[in-house]
């Protein structure tokens, strides 16, 4: 059976995870369930997608992805499941939330609306589709369930949640800072293979040189630098301390890359 | 096997959650363990109770059930265990916690005092019953033991800790907050049956009319509505905000409903 | 197979603890994997060393134990993993971390430093080791890889965090609080067996006595008590509040114990 993820806004206080759960245990008994996060920040699409991105790789191809930050739930926003090329199926809602993580995967290869209610739970709210639609559906595409059965396909979906971007200029690269993690580490925009072999960062009125260092051992205790982080991204650190607040930054802030 | 969910207060810094499921997995190496919650406020079994309530219907019939709030661990209370009528079993001190869960899994069918020291597990302490009792209990039931086997059969329980009720007036129904979730929504006491089918909401100085909404999307961003929650309960939510903190309310405040 | 257990400082915010357990189902797809916890304070080795070894005895011998604090990664330190006398295997950095847990299941009976490339993962970074390689490594152990063929014989491991001891004088026996658990509960570093049968504890200006109370019912809710944790060890309780509240105490605060 295909193991399942799970990635929501819940958080961990109240029992909606444990709701989620029940929901698809409910069809698929011996399900593999796997929590990525349930702290995406409230209703923070973006943040979400870009969280969602930063996981799928490292799992099995062919697990069922469900991710749930659902600001337009029970207004007309679509619900849909994707299949990506690599394999891996992604149930959510249409907000642009499962995209990034699926054109990780190669791209997404087959869409459909989540329309066959065949799929669905035994509950209806207005408020809970990950309970009562998303849960249930990826408990049959976890059985094995085509794709095809479970919606109606369509040709496009909500692409508005794509993740920031990098570009070149005369004196180097300019990207932002796309989220800060629990230890204080700045993920940016700039992926590794667009980095120079040697290069400083200039970041909140900061400059950082001697990018990238090979390890936080190399630089003292306290002290910022530039690594190629474990999504493949620059990110700015500090040793043992949080780049985060020693700088001020947060999310959005821009950056710089200058060849050294 | 059957499935094992997990509701307690023992927070998730510490490894209590951990050493509740290694007693588990040693007695039933394949168990299927889902956490509701952990972050029951602690001690607070009226809230406890609510959750459990809330979590527990979704879930495949004959689930087993430990739900661990326990203030007088140690002290006399009994620990039970109890069938519903849906076949779900309840592991836990007898303190009203489960009481709730089980009446809406359809009442109480049989009751018993853990008393049968050889369905616990390897180790004895008197502050940490989940893991000594409940958890092995829970094992066992899980690998098929009968609920007569490991406990002596009890004609009555407390049921100290039932949900707060409604009440029809001359002017409307009355009820109070139950529970604010983490996103600020304020779940109450009235079910969704006992509700007109156009009403306005008064609670905390606040009139909210044109109950219910179909869905969050029904007014504008940072506006209060009435909402039929995923429980089947009356909810006051707020759209893209609090409710919580627009009404600076809490749990046990009154509330009033008065058709339209 | 053996089940798979995580201790970490990654928080649950972020998607390192998903990825983690992805880089396990991509290799061992029916891994039962347990969290103890993934709150250890960042990069805190001696506070994870406590919260391992706390947690283990419990789950079933044999199993694969995963801890990550580690503020030297990427840098000289050694990944390593270990074979308690019970038969439990223990992977992580070599900080010490993984040894007062090996010591209570026995001993180190082997030890090997990761340096077979085959068994670690898909990634290579030089910050997520936790996903690169521990967690790869417990997947293939937990499949039943002998530890011989996982690494290089080592004869010495860091034991730098060993937990506190504790000490008997003219007076009676001194000792440390190791760990406050988020009940404000005080656990020390005097295991049971060193107790008199009756006893005072003077901690943070104050005198405790009447010890070891069986219960926290023993005494009124509010006071002040000394019970036998759940661990073996003294702690120092009150019933229904926080005893480190009450106490202002921290890790590190010296007790003594008097006989009475």
């Amino acid at each position: 059976m295909r193991a399942i993820t799970l990635l929501t806004d819940y958080g961990l206080a109240d029992t909606y995870v444990g709701q989620l759960k029940g929901a698809i245990l409910r069809i698929a008994h011996e399900a593999s369930i796997v929590d990525i996060t349930h702290q995406v920040p409230a209703q923070d699409v973006k943040a979400g997608a870009f969280l969602l991105w930063s996981a799928v790789e490292v799992f099995p191809a062919g697990t069922v992805h469900v991710a749930v930050v659902d600001p337009g739930v029970g207004s007309g926003r679509r619900a849909i499941a994707l299949r990506a090329k690599r394999g891996d199926l992604f149930v959510g809602p249409d907000s642009g939330l499962l995209v990034p993580a699926a054109e990780r995967l190669g791209g997404i290869e087959a869409a459909v609306e989540l329309t066959r209610e065949l799929y669905w739970g035994l509950f209806r709210s207005t408020t809970f589709h990950g309970r009562d639609v998303f849960g249930p559906v990826a408990a049959h595409l976890a059985l094995g369930a085509p794709l095809e059965d479970i919606g109606t396909p369509i040709a496009d979906v909500d692409r508005s949640a794509s993740l920031p971007g990098h570009r070149t200029t005369a004196v180097g690269i300019t990207g932002e800072i796309v989220h800060a993690d629990a230890f204080g580490n700045l993920v940016t925009s700039i992926p590794a293979q667009a980095l120079p072999e040697r290069f400083a960062v200039r970041v909140c009125g900061r400059r950082i040189g001697g990018g990238p260092k090979p390890t936080f051992a190399s630089v003292a205790p306290g002290e910022l630098l530039a690594v190629i982080g474990s999504s493949g991204l620059l990110e700015v650190s500090a040793r043992e301390a949080s780049a985060q607040q020693l700088l001020g930054a947060k999310r959005g802030d821009p950056l710089e890359v200058e060849r050294e």
